[in-house]
């Protein structure tokens, strides 16, 4: 089955999307996928290259500042460029640029290799006045060596004697992209890097920046060199850039070869020894050799990772370049996390999100824990933020998450949608939970999780009260669905509070019984008092979840279903997404969801609700949801095959899995949609599949698309790895690594043993 | 009785709230009660002059700028200032420049005279070289001459012989105040002015100013002279000033006289033509002439409007004092409004709020109703803003008006508690209403009333539906509190609604009968169908009008009685107001009102629920209101007054009578709080006397205040001019003209003929 995406347009506009389609990263940095020669100057290009969490710190205006709005925000920025590279052939006054718009092109595909890590351009082209060539681009960021970005380039001679000029260029004078009118993009594009550095040094580029307030810095050193010895070389500077220019005359196969590294001061103090210490490392290696650790990783990866579809090509090539994606933009240093856009693209200003979490943890979870732990690591590193905003917040105890961050602090500036959703802080002990169903790695509850877990549950006493009538009500906040704002007892944040308070006691109880005094020091640590942890379990007791008897279904919210029904007839299709069309007033007086809310929720903690509620509230909701968010059609994907829609399950799971690669939202361009790359997988495991993680280990419940012969993915639990396959007649269990495990399949109790395979037959 | 506002403080703190309190306008401009000769320069002066709607237009900043967020707002601007007059004394390098912070203070009282209408500075004051004078400064803004500001200073020797210098100025350079942390102030201090005219014109100085966006032109035309014939004169100009040094030698008592003439392009094309025009007519009329001029129009103000209480000379002090000042801030051409702080300052942006309809109209309408009428007037200017607003937020019919203003665009930023605050528009519907109650104006009914209610009246069958049960609700608006935001069924909002349909019904019917070919007319300009009128009658029948049969009081919303108590006993004094110390979700999840909500819907439409939900609702929402609002106390006096607790009605008139006299907001400084003056005058009206305006005539419910003797006021009702007097043993009215008229006092009727005395006696 395909391991490639492949694409032979030329077109502008598929080019644009391309920026991201085929971009290059490796959870440390990323570099769209420019063309290294540039697109026409008239175009839309955003031509980036990002370092996981590199940011400035920009004010946030405001008409009216009230009381703890975030002052300032975070801000990933656009590094140096080192993308560039123009391949001129011909002589003088008659030199042409190759181009993929100019010349003549004869043949072109673009690839990216999902097995391999890497993307290539292919072009057989000939300029105006005959020289006829082929040039092989190839580039990959390396997951051996984070700091590298690698750019191969083949050029084989057609016609005869080619003279050719190469223009290499390592630029620092960058900016972010701007769009005034798109609430989802930056809206100015004031210049926030100052170059400080630009030097020749051993044969090198080094350019060096430094953003306006946060003084971080970054730095690239870049060699350039072709295999002609023939060839001479020439070096320029302007005050922000350095260009190599080579000249030669192609007469045989030539590599131009680029080593780009890339460091920044989060990481290192000084960057110009550390980057020619680790260029000068990698300099006994040679392309194919870092070619080849590169493909190691990736097959390490596919190996935990991969999914297979028989039946569905297209869906086969999605899957998989989701996930490739996935691992891309995903940091892995315990420091960041998976921005909304990956390291794809600029869009969201780089901010981790509640995506992660909840859309993006569980492929790692349960395929790579280890990087999941990164993830989680992370979180708790801004854990003394998320407290400090509570205080801000006028909460006495507990923490509470932002919204949107790179550093911890807030960075929303509308808090209807953004501070005010607190269920982001029940988001994030969910992840450590089900970090946990699915490791058993006590030692991290220990270090980390009981921690995040007592600081969030603390949260929710603080937020909810008791009602007179003894219910735990939590009034005033905004859940997952951005089509309603501020409102009581929003049925996902009750219940995802709920769940976190109740397995902060859990981690409690756990540690209390597997190491007392570990126990005690946390306890001290944490100045918790019995007393709390009473209140947390009567406060989860007396959660009060809304519910609608006549239409036996759960609300929403307290008033979400008394609300006139939005006028989904009299809305023309071009007036989608509505956020784009109507002011938001106009919006929250509807009944009318961006996304699932309380479906999503039913699919989170589904053991809360019992069947018949979650069907009913799945046909209400779907009705009045425009899945106006990419984060919705995963969840109806999801939630329909748990209740018997397969059909509608595989409707949604189509419109989630190709949403980048056929831009489906019609912003690619600005990178790709991460939440949903993992939804789809999500929907695939968790849907199709039905897996679920529970303290009474693991659930199937498998079912399979008609369209389809069979899929097949891969799992890790309590350290070992299986293989789960699903056939028209069967469902196939592999023990590939680790010892006998039960598990539950349409709940009946199953056992595997070791090196086995269990084979259910329908 | 005291007709005079004094004070002897020299102390900067009391200077600056005095720049408030002693300011002079007539409606059309303003000129604080800035010192001629300054304060000391470290100092945090707000010295400004402005014309009442003169603005720019400034881009607002959003974080995230969602859908129908206004892109710009109007920003009253500060224009040239001419108050500038310096007095020095003493030869060359000893000069000393007379002021309250230098040399020797013998004796010093300002003065704001009431009946006059006129201000005071009376100075006795020796310099430090022992030269010893009477200086005595007058000032007005004429309401006979609306373009002039008029200054008249007495200069009167003690010592013999000073030379004295004056120095008086005309200044361009001028900006708004700015301070960043407080959001009831405007955050930058842009120069939106330009200066481009700057001329010395037949003995005149001449400034002209243009606006950066909005290109209004403002300009002021002065003369200063001094009654020595002997003084010099010399004339400076720098880029943005014009100075006149007047020199000579003070040996018996000379006048200082400087008339500043003011004008905009909003109401004249040349304004150099105009204002030497305007000059040369006002040249024949000595000061004691124009002063004569202003003690009329003053006198003729007082005999309808002059309120007077025996036993409370602070009370007397300020209610007359409140009564002045809202004259002063009245525009009177159709074109303006009342601002939030009047033309006293520039706190508010100058902008136009729910305040002049529902606090300041009432005062009006009934003792002054021509000025009322153009009150109304500029409401119906800005119908067609309205109606473009409607559009831009989803609404296909009716008229939206902004929450604040000055040409009629949205201004506000933070829609929360703006553009969700949609009562403005059945307020405004209201004091048409009101108006029409008072005057039985049935011409101004026809010509703009009734579509002020017809197309506010759409807006909410726009904005609300029918629930399945019947009811008709309106969803996700923001009532009077701020202190809860974007709610369901706001009892305020949905009251108020209901009688705007109501009478947008009635007016249509009086038209009707009166003139059927006008209504013809009417109904095709407004393509109004007779289903629609059915529809009001539908909605306002079957309005939702929550309530709690537990606690027998009105909901301030769906669900605002579900929600957790604000924790009062554990705020800190310091901590109020609580929009400068909470997040304000932090505030909207709390009960907790920043001012009168519910209470003031039984107020404004007190036959809709039976007195013991009146009292229960008054005496529960007390309990949880801070009175943040300026807008609050007075609400609180009248209702008490209504249910008959009288000792809070009182304590709460305190609050509100004095409010800026003795800067209990601490924000005096900023401009002076309006709507509370006008409810200052409601309170004793409306309150004490229980004056209601109903279909079936006046209604009176007399009470008096253990603390006073007694109290008396003016009112205008269908044509006549009552007087009404309130004493311990009795009640009179005295129809001082006007033809025979039926009232109600404590629901009984009684008749009052021509030129005759009604005493009910206790």
């Amino acid at each position: 089955m395909s391991w490639k995406v492949e694409s032979k347009s030329t077109d502008i506009a598929t080019l644009l999307q391309e920026e991201s389609l085929f971009f290059n990263g490796n959870g440390y940095m990323g570099i769209r996928g420019n063309l290294e020669e540039g697109l026409p100057s008239d175009t839309n290009t955003i031509r980036g290259s990002y370092i996981n969490g590199f940011h400035d710190i920009v004010e946030i205006s405001y008409g009216e500042k009230l009381y703890a709005f975030p002052e300032n925000q975070q801000k990933l920025l656009n590094i140096i460029d080192a993308q560039g590279i123009e391949i001129w052939v011909g002589e003088d006054k008659h030199r042409e640029k190759v181009s993929l718009h100019s010349g003549k092109i004869i043949d072109y595909t673009r690839i990216l290799h999902l097995d391999k890590g890497l993307t290539e351009r292919r072009l057989h082209w000939r300029s105006n006045s005959g020289h006829e060539l082929n040039v092989n681009f190839k580039r990959f960021v390396s997951f051996h060596t984070k700091e590298l970005f690698q750019q191969y380039i083949t050029l084989t001679p057609i016609s005869e004697d080619i003279p050719v000029r190469i223009v290499s260029s390592v630029n620092g004078d960058v900016k972010n992209f701007a769009d005034k009118d798109d609430p989802r993009v930056a809206s100015d594009d004031e210049q926030l890097l100052a170059i400080t550095n630009l030097l020749w040094i051993d044969e090198s580029s080094f350019v060096e920046v430094e953003t306006t307030i946060s003084k971080l810095r970054a730095a690239a050193l870049s060699t350039v060199s072709v295999s002609d010895k023939s060839a001479s070389y020439r070096y320029e500077f302007n005050h922000s850039s350095i260009q190599t220019t080579i000249d030669f005359t192609l007469s045989r196969e030539t590599i131009l070869e680029k080593r780009t590294f890339i460091a920044d001061s989060r990481r290192y103090q000084d960057l110009q020894y550390t980057l020619q210490l680790i260029k000068d490392k990698t300099a006994s290696l040679s392309f194919k050799e870092l070619a080849n650790l590169q493909l190691e990783y990736m097959t390490s990866f596919w190996k935990n990772t991969d999914v297979t579809i028989t039946g569905g090509d297209k869906i086969q090539e999605a899957i998989r370049f989701n996930l490739f994606h996935l691992l891309q933009s995903a940091g892995q240093d315990g420091k960041t996390s998976i921005a909304a856009k990956g390291l794809s693209g600029e869009g969201y200003e780089g901010h981790y999100f509640w995506d992660t979490e909840i859309y993006l943890l569980p492929m790692f979870t349960m395929t790579n824990p280890e990087l999941a732990k990164k993830l989680l690591h992370y979180r708790y590193s801004i854990l003394d933020s998320a407290r400090e905003r509570a205080r801000e917040m006028g909460h006495k105890n507990g923490a509470l998450y932002p919204w949107r961050t790179i550093t911890g602090t807030e960075c929303s500036s509308y808090y209807p949608a953004g501070t005010a959703q607190y269920h982001i802080s029940a988001d994030i002990a969910y992840s450590y939970v089900q970090y946990f169903l699915a490791t058993n790695d006590l030692d991290f509850v220990k270090v980390m999780g009981a921690e995040v877990l007592i600081e969030t549950a603390r949260l929710w006493l603080e937020v909810g009260h008791f009602h007179q009538n003894g219910e735990f009500r939590i009034d005033t906040v905004t859940g997952p669905d951005e089509y309603t704002a501020i409102v009581n007892n929003n049925y996902y944040t009750n219940v995802m509070a709920k769940y976190n308070l109740q397995w902060a006691i859990k981690f409690v109880q756990f540690i209390q019984s597997e190491d007392p005094l570990h126990w005690q020091s946390l306890k001290s640590k944490l100045s918790l008092k019995d007393s709390e942890l009473e209140a947390f379990q009567s406060a989860a007791d007396a959660m009060y979840l809304p519910i609608d008897k006549t239409l036996n279904i759960n609300s929403q919210d307290d008033t979400f279903l008394q609300k006139e029904i939005w006028d989904f007839e009299g809305t023309p299709k071009e007036h989608y997404p509505l956020l784009l069309h109507y002011h938001p007033l106009t919006i929250y007086r509807y009944q009318v969801c961006k996304q699932a809310d309380t479906v999503l929720a039913h699919f989170l903690v589904e053991d809360e609700q019992p069947e018949d509620i979650i069907k009913e509230s799945y046909n209400y909701y779907e009705k009045i949801t425009t899945h106006d968010s990419s984060l919705s059609s995963c969840v109806f994907s999801m939630m329909g095959a748990r209740i018997g829609y397969l059909e509608k399950a595989y409707d949604y799971f189509l419109e989630s899995a190709r949403l980048d690669l056929d831009n489906r939202q019609g912003n690619t361009k600005d990178g790709l949609h991460m939440a949903n790359m993992g939804g789809t997988w999500m929907a695939i495991v968790t849907g199709f599949a039905g897996l679920r993680l529970k303290e009474n280990g693991l659930h199937f419940r498998p079912q399979l698309p008609e369209q389809w012969e069979g899929y097949a993915f891969h799992i890790r639990y309590h350290g070992r790895l299986l293989k789960i396959s699903s056939k028209m007649d069967s469902f196939t269990v592999e023990l590939l690594s680790g010892v006998q495990v039960d598990l539950h399949i349409w709940d009946k109790k199953h056992t595997i043993t070791a090196d086995s395979t269990l084979v259910i037959t329908n």
